[in-house]
């Protein structure tokens, strides 16, 4: 598995010539790495002295980010494997009937993946608001670097929903698709401008 | 070092209770995964049918990117090690007249490796901004990856710079490298700007 490799043999995969892993398992990987920095905030934060009104929530928020960190992490396979699975039926001789319909149930499978990693992405930029008005005040570059990691996440995840889209034919996934990346694309631009403001906010004073 | 343990275990660290590796870290990361994703997008065109003319360009990136991608991994272990020395100089006994140099100087090196990171992340969103443009279609929403990761990993490595300077009492230090964040601030904003322009172009068309 992708994630049992090296650090810096998954980067060598990553800039290879082979398609997978590409950017859905990278946008994984940023949520992964989002959510493992909101846990380090509330570690940092749980138990020191002036963040008593904090800590419940805290514990709470902790305690799903790390939900999140492993589902992102399984993800950057997940990603992969569909992705592979596409390449592979894009291979199946022209002749054959079922090319057609097992591209498309291929395709289909690929756009779930990145999908459920945008949706991720949402989730750990809500918990990356909370820890940046919450968390621990030395901290908040991280609370904000998460906030910016899942954010990349949620968007390369999208570019990787759309980019599939594109070659399917069934509209009415399509279009409830194309609904939901519209509401995850608002949320999150609206996550984002109000993390960096309580940031921006906290380096500043 | 921390890229040679594994990607599980890296992003176990991040979580935890432990400070470093912390958002310096992960934004050298994001870095790093992002140039990846511009060397492999470089790959997916070069020599590739209906490509010839950005043939030349993307190898010259290719080549930068892979430069790039080493640095920003370099950097991951740079900023641990940094910070490990701030958390080292906190720690010397108040009664220590060296105590504040240590400390000063602890918090300049500090600064010193989320700068750089910051300025190869604008880097990596330039070239990040010629694969998207010259690359291969296919795999345009990789290079549009690369240039959210980049994003991140250049405002992540900001956030850090900045909660530096909040410790640190070298006026003129502080007001050049502000300075210097600005520009790479603006930069970054405009070349992602740019990136998602000619992305979201191809992804609808």
């Amino acid at each position: 598995m992708l994630k049992d490799i090296k650090l810096y043999e998954f980067l060598d995969e990553l800039a290879s010539p082979s398609a997978a892993p590409g950017g859905g398992s990278a946008s994984a990987l940023l949520c992964s790495t989002a959510a493992s920095l909101v846990c380090m905030v509330c570690h940092l934060t749980i138990g020191k002295k002036g963040y008593e009104e904090s800590e419940h929530e805290l514990k709470r928020v902790l305690e799903e980010a790390e939900v999140l960190r492993k589902k992102a992490e399984g993800l950057i396979d997940g990603d992969t494997n569909a992705f592979k699975e596409v390449i592979a039926a894009y291979k199946i001789p022209e002749e054959d009937a079922k090319r057609s319909i097992i591209i498309q149930n291929a395709l289909k499978n690929a756009t779930a993946t990145p999908l459920e990693v945008a949706r991720i992405g949402v989730r750990i930029l809500e918990l990356a608001k909370i820890v940046a008005f919450r968390g621990n005040v030395n901290s908040v570059s991280d609370a904000g670097g998460a906030a910016l990691a899942a954010g990349a996440g949620l968007y390369g995840a999208i570019f990787n929903v759309k980019i599939n889209l594109k070659s399917m034919n069934d509209e009415t996934f399509k279009g409830s698709t194309k609904i939901e990346l519209n509401a995850l694309e608002e949320r999150g631009k609206i996550l984002l401008e109000e993390v960096n403001g309580i940031v921006s906010f906290k380096l500043s004073n």
